[in-house]
């Protein structure tokens, strides 16, 4: 048990001998708990270096070691689901000496990657998404003749969200040989809800699994014989005595466990044997998120991810330094805010209870508070149903997860008119996270849909403002925001509606207006100083300020949109769309993110890379304003 | 049973004497398998004379007079899924004379409407939604202290979506009072696969449960006492015997079950013993899909849907007016071309294999066809990992379906940039079907996607030639075309791939160029005739055929793009953001889908009503042509 994280670099000399799975499987079997210890001592320190996705990995490098030990990859094909437990995986292949380039930009991403290694499969941001991965790679090596073996590692969180139960009951259709590690952890990042948590604490407080806990290898010292003999007897003791008739196995699959997923003397031997199965198999594994670090045993929520451990530090997590609040945590206020105001109000959010920054609500408004596990589809359709009758719902979700619940909003909640109020939180590129976290898309994807209001504050302020008037107005309405601290303008208490569809002029100029929606406020300020352009915060993607931009457009000789979201259909096209449908022909230049997927950096260095802070739009800007021969060529930067 | 569809209106003394509910609540326990039969025969009769859907109707006579009848509607409330099972419930709730108005254009929609009549509680097109919903809606009554019930009717096919699970998971944790009744007619639109629908078989196939249909009510007589006892005491015998350990009590559920669901004299007292109970319930019916009406039974598939009936009609399926292929055929045989000339290709349906044209594919192919039953997120993410081990997958889609999903699209597709060849169906307005299967958004939501290719032919051979082109790209493509038949241009046996990101001008004008994406050429060719215009077939959305465009913004004074998708963010958005990125100033007229809701009704009347026939294209170009003095004000419609 580890007590503090290392800050210089550990001792690891069977560590050090492996450089790639083969090395790995060269080892003894009696020398893995000396290189799981290994791993996991070098693990807390590269993470210390780099902060990163912590607790995790931890839990997972008993079975990180075991599955490259038996399983032949990169030939046979293993899919992390949510692939922030891919760390020591990381180190296992490869990447040992990259671990402290990890989510810096060009270094190694934080989760699984496919251009990154051929070890890595399948890249997993999202959850829940192993099984059916895994499954088509199972499909495609049959169709092939290909004789290889698949698995997939899943976590007690990924295995609530539908696509998962769809993918199981695929998979035992098809007869796939496809083993689904179910690594059952007790929690997801929040705190996992529903019946099929249920069904799991149920197994975990079983008096046979304690037994198997608290008596060690007790259990297993019962039978004699070789591994694999005693593996094959423990599974069916288990399987007798711990789960008579599974979840799983009413769904098909072979079912196994559950077993100590921190134990390599029962890991290793029951691999080795699964391995060899034809058909879906499910190995039930029970393991500790931080497991290894006392600190992390004892706050999983704390330690899901840490920031860079500073030399002095005692192992405790870091103070974070201080700043404004976050947008999450405005949001988190306002709901407070809100909910007192207003006992009607009810809160929803896909496991994201931390994320979202309802922790406090979720204390103090428990019986309004609903965390329904990482299954978006229903969170929305959950809601659409408590509009009908009566409740205000606030669905609390990050952009990029509200991709999941893309059709429930269309068809459940946009069609029917309902009075559902969304906080879209991580919109616009997330740094560290990279492309599969960012929310690139929604102003796009949203504003194709009839009767949403959208809104994009461009302040903390206006957050605030834009929740309550969302909230108050009577249909679908969305704000969306952006991760971390916001430029720090003061926040009113006192709550009032702004009106729908209005933005508000905040700079006079000439020639040129930059017509800003949402974050990047403060770059278009800098821009339009430089420029002498005038500055509108539009506040509304849809409805449009319509008023606003026909003045804008007598009295300018170019309109600047900008907006932290593609260009493809985002907010500028909507302008567009208003001036070509009112016959205004005047030059656009949209500034919005590129067309491509944006890898992972700090927020700043990828903003600029893309031409989105303030020197990239002011040198966008005077570009066109020399073609358009609004400045002199000389002027241009 | 009846063996023909009535062409006169039957005599139906009972039912013309339920105005509401109430009426039904005022019937005498005995009188209900009457009211059943004149339901039924009046139902056959009615979709007999405006067509629409037909089997699952007939399927649920019972249990919607025994629903209705127990619970108080339309306070309590009871939540139809996939709405096309609801056209008794719209007999027996007040919409009896209405009925011959079925998905016409003002009268009554096809599926459950909440604008249409306070019995409808919730709208669902799409199918698994109601569990959510009636979760919500069960939440909201308890947490305003009203004393109410709430039923989710939802049938076995749509319990196979990831989306019910996640519901039935979450209904379980809050302890909600609501009835699950699982209508288990042994079919969805497709046949159902993978695991659940195994243990659905196997239940189905158990003796008890035969000997409870062949023996009718003689397991029930075995028991004395009153109605109460009886069904409490069967259900303890259903629960012992046929299902010892079901997978619902495992997720936390009362489950009870199966019986008869055409048998009032169970489905009855059943029904009022559970409306008693507390806490979440699932009551598992068994019925027949087209019950009592011998045709249908025989063939669930055929009489999924039926069109008008001819006076003299037998009652056989009526023989389709002899037609060009319809798109989805179309498709069908492309894709029979393709695999027959490439062993990597695989196809992939949620569930829609006759509505998407593979029945022959599927009996041609059996071994490279992955039905996954209605689990769109799985079927991406399953294609996505068959891709990745080099098989090439087909995935066949309705536009409306591929909104469930998005996020597997952008995250496991595109943004491994994945060679996944898409074929959407139903793109743009449906029709009869209306706006819950209208496929009007996919343009805008792929546009923002990067590394997508978006395709939209204009008639049936480029729909052709542009899947083999999809095909053939090595990432991920998507073609989109319309239900039903296009404009009869001659097919070519011979594939050739179409050069990606060009399109073709079809005639030369002046001053005005229409840039037409997709199947509204034949309008658009009409237009441009009558003003002497410019007319091109763009086939690609993305990427755009770029030098086409500088051409045509040289050569004319005004651009015309139409589409048939909402404006926002659509193709034509695509056209103008390249022209503001090139600072190419010209006038552009937008024409595609308005942005709302398109209610039911025949294709080319909504067509025209939005402004996109023939005439409405001319007129919209001619105003604008005047606004821009391109014409005198005299030309102008």
């Amino acid at each position: 048990m580890f007590r503090k994280i290392p800050t210089q670099r550990p001792s690891t000399p069977l560590l050090d001998g492996i450089a790639d799975p083969d090395d790995l499987r060269g080892l003894d079997e009696h020398q893995l708990p000396q290189l799981a210890t290994e791993l996991r001592e070098f693990l807390l320190y590269s993470v210390g270096q780099t902060g990163g996705h912590f607790g995790a990995g931890l839990g997972v490098v008993e079975l990180t070691v075991a599955l490259h030990y038996i399983y032949n990859t990169p030939d046979d094909r293993l899919v992390w689901d949510v692939g922030h437990q891919c760390y020591p995986h990381k180190i296992l292949t490869g990447r040992r000496e990259r671990m402290l380039s990890m989510r810096k930009a060009g270094g190694l991403a934080g989760f699984p990657k496919r251009e990154e290694s051929p070890y890595d499969t399948f890249g997993v941001g999202h959850s829940s998404t192993s099984i059916s991965a895994a499954l088509g790679m199972a499909i495609a090596a049959r169709q092939q003749g290909i004789d290889r073996r698949t698995v997939a590692v899943i976590g007690d969180g990924a295995m609530t969200a539908g696509m998962a139960f769809e993918a199981i009951t695929h998979a035992s259709h098809t007869g796939a040989n496809m083993l689904v590690v179910l690594n059952d952890n007790q929690m997801s990042i929040s705190k996992n809800t529903g019946g099929l948590n249920t069904y799991f604490s149920k197994i975990w407080a079983s008096k046979t699994y304690n037994q198997l806990r608290s008596g060690g290898k007790s259990v297993l010292q019962k039978f004699p014989g070789p591994a694999k003999e005693i593996a094959s007897r423990l599974e069916e003791y288990m399987k007798g005595m711990v789960s008579p008739a599974t979840l799983f196995e009413e769904l098909g699959f072979n079912y196994i466990g559950p077993i100590d997923g921190h134990d390599l003397d029962v890991l290793v031997p029951t691999l080795r044997n699964l391995r060899e199965l034809d058909g879906p198999q499910m190995l039930h594994i029970m393991t500790q998120k931080g497991k290894g670090f006392a600190p992390a045993e004892q706050d999983p929520v704390g330690f899901h991810a840490i920031s860079k451990i500073e030399p002095d530090d005692t192992g405790n997590k870091p103070a974070p330094v201080k700043k404004g609040p976050k947008y999450q945590d405005i949001f988190g206020q306002w709901l407070c805010d809100e909910a007192s105001d207003c006992d009607k109000l009810v809160a929803i959010t896909p496991a994201m209870c931390e994320g979202s920054g309802m922790v406090e609500y979720a204390r103090r408004f428990e019986d309004r508070f609903y965390d329904v596990a990482i299954a978006e589809q229903h969170a929305l359709t959950l809601a659409a149903g408590m509009a009908c009758d009566g409740l205000k719902p606030v669905v609390a979700i990050y952009s990029t997860f509200l991709q999941r619940a893309y059709d429930q909003l269309i068809h459940d909640i946009a069609l029917q008119n309902l009075d559902v109020t969304f906080g879209i939180d991580r919109a616009g590129l997330v740094g560290e996270d990279g492309p599969t976290h960012a929310g690139a898309f929604d102003l796009s994807f949203l504003r194709c849909i009839p009767n949403m209001v959208i809104m994009a504050p461009a302040d903390e302020d206006e957050t605030r403002q834009l929740l309550h008037t969302a909230y108050h107005y009577p249909g679908p309405a969305a704000v969306r925001y952006p991760r971390g601290t916001g430029p720090g303008v003061d926040i009113q208490a006192k709550m009032h509606c702004l009106p729908i569809g209005k933005g508000r002029q905040l700079r006079s100029g000439q020639s040129v207006a930059i017509v800003n929606f949402g974050t990047l406020l403060s770059a278009a300020s800098e821009a339009a100083q430089a420029l002498n352009a005038t500055l509108a915060d539009m506040r509304f993607v849809k409805p449009l300020d319509t008023a606003l931009l026909d003045e804008l457009a007598a009295n300018h000789d170019l309109i600047v949109t900008l907006e932290e979201n593609v260009i493809a259909g985002g907010a500028g096209s909507a302008v567009t769309e208003y001036l070509n449908s009112r016959d205004i022909d005047l030059p656009v230049l949209q500034l919005g993110l590129p067309d491509r997927f944006v890898d992972h950096g700090k927020h700043g260095v990828l903003l600029s890379e893309v031409g989105l802070d303030a020197n990239g739009i002011e040198h966008s800007i005077r570009n066109r304003m020399t073609a358009l021969k609004l400045l002199p060529d000389s002027a241009a930067s």
